[in-house]
């Protein structure tokens, strides 16, 4: 079976595995990312993981379909340059090509919303769909969109930016400029903020303010506290009308959420189906069905990796 | 230069055209649909208009690609069957196996709003371009997605229905069974019921409730109405707000819009344009134009050619 790299860049750590063609990991290992050390340094740590996992497992270069890497930012697959990466303060920097030069391998580009999306959609919670729509919800709402096996990009590479659809006009402020996006309601972030604001009216509740986490929220929740109960159901409707909308443009085969706040399970997705009901045209909710992520930090090693399989 | 026939099946005509691999419509006619007499008579009815109009331009059967047909409703392209056509009354009817068998071409099928969007995208507003949302605000809103010069079906064959995406939660009952649906506001109809319910409220105007048409609306701002003016700005905030939804999710070139509103032009497409900006992503907006639609009633005929020349 063909084999191939994928590389997940964060701001942190650098993800890389050898996974082969049915998408399941061989070996996998991480080195810091230390973005203080600059592009070229980062870009010597790919290249030094990408050969370490390789020697690992005894595949040569040569019988590697290649290095897909996943980019926490805007990039352009024409050039093969990340145009700008904030996480790791990179602008305009030159990726594909000196790494190809050094590796003498295939190198593909995806951003790491997208890569992730596309590891559920190829290896994950979305195997054997033809098409689907893959969330993340974590401080923001992350999305990408896999039809027919490869992930839909768009005029600027912006397609699947289901956080940022303006559900309430008006609304609160969003990191993107704009108010009322989806994240702003169905994020951990904006979990906590509906909390927060409910506290601050003086509901009656077990949750502190002050630290207060999403997890905590759904904890509450489950536990029977009122004004939890009460966030976290507007938040899954806010969610269920947001996916409605997305499935009624995309018409999917799968949703699948992931990312912090899906580990919250049944907690979040019976609200969030029977939301999602309310609101997706018939035909659309009888095509599709709304799945947990299975691959969890995986996600985008082995998304990266099918770059390289089915460039 | 290849040609092929299209085919446009209304609830009043059957439209047909001979078209050139450009996309230019060498010859076009049309019959009555009669739905009275029958599935059977309409399939013999579009062999006799194909027959005819090839014959008009000396084309002979085997020099002709085959024969696309746009559909007012759900159909399967799998089993080539109409599943279900409200306007015409049909119910699993076979259209592609009989009419292949009587005209000795492929027939290729397609639901009529994304033939018309393929016409749009292949030879009219979105001619160029590798991506196009295209959508027909008439009674309702209709849309369609255009990737690569093929449509987005989705896993059910409604991909694209912008239409029934719920921005208003509780808001005005919609023939989908929901309510408060983007075509409750932003469609002729819906017009039409913002205007009504402003001069139920005693509003001062000069249009009169009975047999409004959302043109009298639309010549009325133009003319200075106030109440008018407010509806304008009312339905082209919720449609510019709607499409930043669908961009954001497609990342399009070009936003292709048509139908019988579409005709308003700068009054509707100002107010438009600025509403979809504050709300779209700013590398979407600025990667989007948004157009009249070119083709007019000849969309479905042209793009419905299309099916044949790229199946």
């Amino acid at each position: 079976m063909r084999t191939a790299v994928g590389i997940d860049l964060g701001g942190t750590f650098i993800k890389g595995a050898v996974v082969d063609e049915a998408g399941t990991i061989i070996t996998k290992d991480e080195v810091k990312t230390l973005a203080e050390r600059g592009p070229d340094d980062i870009l010597r740590r790919i290249e030094e993981l990408v050969r370490t996992l390789l020697k690992r497992t005894g595949i040569e270069l040569a019988d590697c379909a290649g290095v897909g890497i996943g980019i926490p930012g805007f990039i352009d697959t024409v050039t093969g340059v990340a145009v700008e990466v904030i996480n790791i303060g990179w602008k305009d920097v030159r990726v594909r090509e000196p790494l190809t030069q050094s590796l003498g391998l295939p190198v593909y580009m995806e951003n790491d919303a997208n890569a992730a999306a596309l590891g559920e959609a190829f290896a994950g919670a979305g195997k054997g769909s033809d098409s689907a729509f893959c969330i993340t919800l974590g401080t923001g709402v992350g999305g990408g969109v896999i039809l027919d096996g490869k992930v839909l990009r768009g005029a600027s590479h912006m397609a699947g930016e289901i956080g940022h659809i303006v559900m309430f006009p008006g609304g609160a402020p969003c990191n993107c400029g704009h108010r009322g996006c989806l994240e702003t309601v169905s994020s951990a972030t904006g979990v906590v903020r509906l909390a927060r604001e409910r506290i601050m009216c003086g509901e009656m509740t077990e949750l502190q303010s002050e630290n207060l986490t999403a997890t905590e929220v759904f904890a509450a929740a489950v536990r029977g506290d009122a004004l939890a109960q009460a966030v976290v159901a507007e938040a899954a409707e806010v969610l269920g009308r947001g996916l409605a909308i997305g499935a009624n443009i995309v018409n999917p085969e799968v949703i699948v959420v992931g990312g912090g706040m899906a580990r919250a399970g049944e907690t979040l997705f019976q609200p969030l189906r029977e939301a999602f009901a309310r609101y997706a045209l018939g035909r659309v909710a009888a095509a599709v069905r709304i799945v947990p992520a299975l691959l969890g930090n995986d996600a985008g090693v082995v998304g990266a990796s099918k770059l390289a399989f089915f460039p």
